[in-house]
């Protein structure tokens, strides 16, 4: 891939994670929690896939693909989630999640 | 300090990263998840304040007192909500985060 | 798999990590330093690798599979290198990193 | 502090993670890496701290202060090393780290 390849693949990681940690944070301040529990759930793991493959990039890892392959997996069972509540944080979240995915698609390949 | 020391505290960031983590996803499966809000809050940034600190002595870093002194913030926070839980994965966890954090004095120190 | 293996998987991960952070620290300090960088290289991608996959396993994350198939890919590229060093570190490294992506595979599948 | 600073802070961390992660692969392939390590050494602590003290504050932490403290110690001493060297990656890492360091004390106090 090319260097401004690289760039969004990163730039939509960090946003992914960051976008996961609020989400979650907010979610375990919302009333109706009890629906929340799998969007809390998936975005642990999606904000730590994310901030792994954003790492694996910013250091020129031999194992991008891999990384990015774990990445594309969180992200899409995060989306799936999150897409499904109306909150802020939650539909933020989700398109976040796509955008990574869709970035990570073509690291992985 | 000396190397049995050193040994105990990264087996102690340890087990609680892995009580915290275990204890966050127990929470979420938990019928009164509405009381476990600040466990599973606390948890989070427990785990990962547990596993720098253990990075750190691993890596022989020169920043060993200070993030040992994160983890044991986070420890006595965690510990103090989770000690409020009936539930094994709350008390285990508690446990957990107060011989890390007692490990981790030292090591601050 | 059950509980048994679930456990020794996590423990190989976790041993590997701390070996990983070991030997990169141990080969900066290397009078043959030169010969040494892509240990070092390796080292740190398959620290974090196994640091992420230990974590998705103690949280029953639904991505255990692929969080253990891209540690098995760090381990095995990790291994390969740090097993042409006669360093202690280095072999040392090498067969936490073997019995990591062993243990890894079995929960890749 | 208000949302402002909050945001500078977490992109000045996330910037010097990346700018610890590119210094220390490029360090690991320069010609002169002999007088490279403790750069290699430091670009890893840093580059750990800036990611949790920027995942504390995306998540709202209650330790937000005590992960930034964490953060701008290491990174002071990965500027005071990484300003010796000329390498532009070395160049650009200390500016990363002595600017993560001012938002990070202001965070701290």
């Amino acid at each position: 891939m090319n260097d401004a390849t690289l760039a969004a693949c990163i730039k939509a990681c960090l946003d992914c994670a960051a976008a996961c940690e609020t989400c979650a944070s907010a979610c375990l301040g919302e009333a109706n929690l009890d629906m929340m529990r799998d969007c809390v759930r998936l975005d642990r793991d999606c904000a730590d896939a994310c901030r792994l493959a954003a790492t694996f990039m910013q250091r020129d890892s031999d194992r991008v693909a891999e990384a990015c392959a774990l990445c594309l997996a969180t992200c899409r069972a995060c989306a799936a989630e999150c897409g499904k509540h109306k909150a802020d944080h939650c539909q933020a979240c989700a398109r976040a999640c796509e955008a990574c995915a869709d970035a990570c698609a073509a690291m992985a390949a």
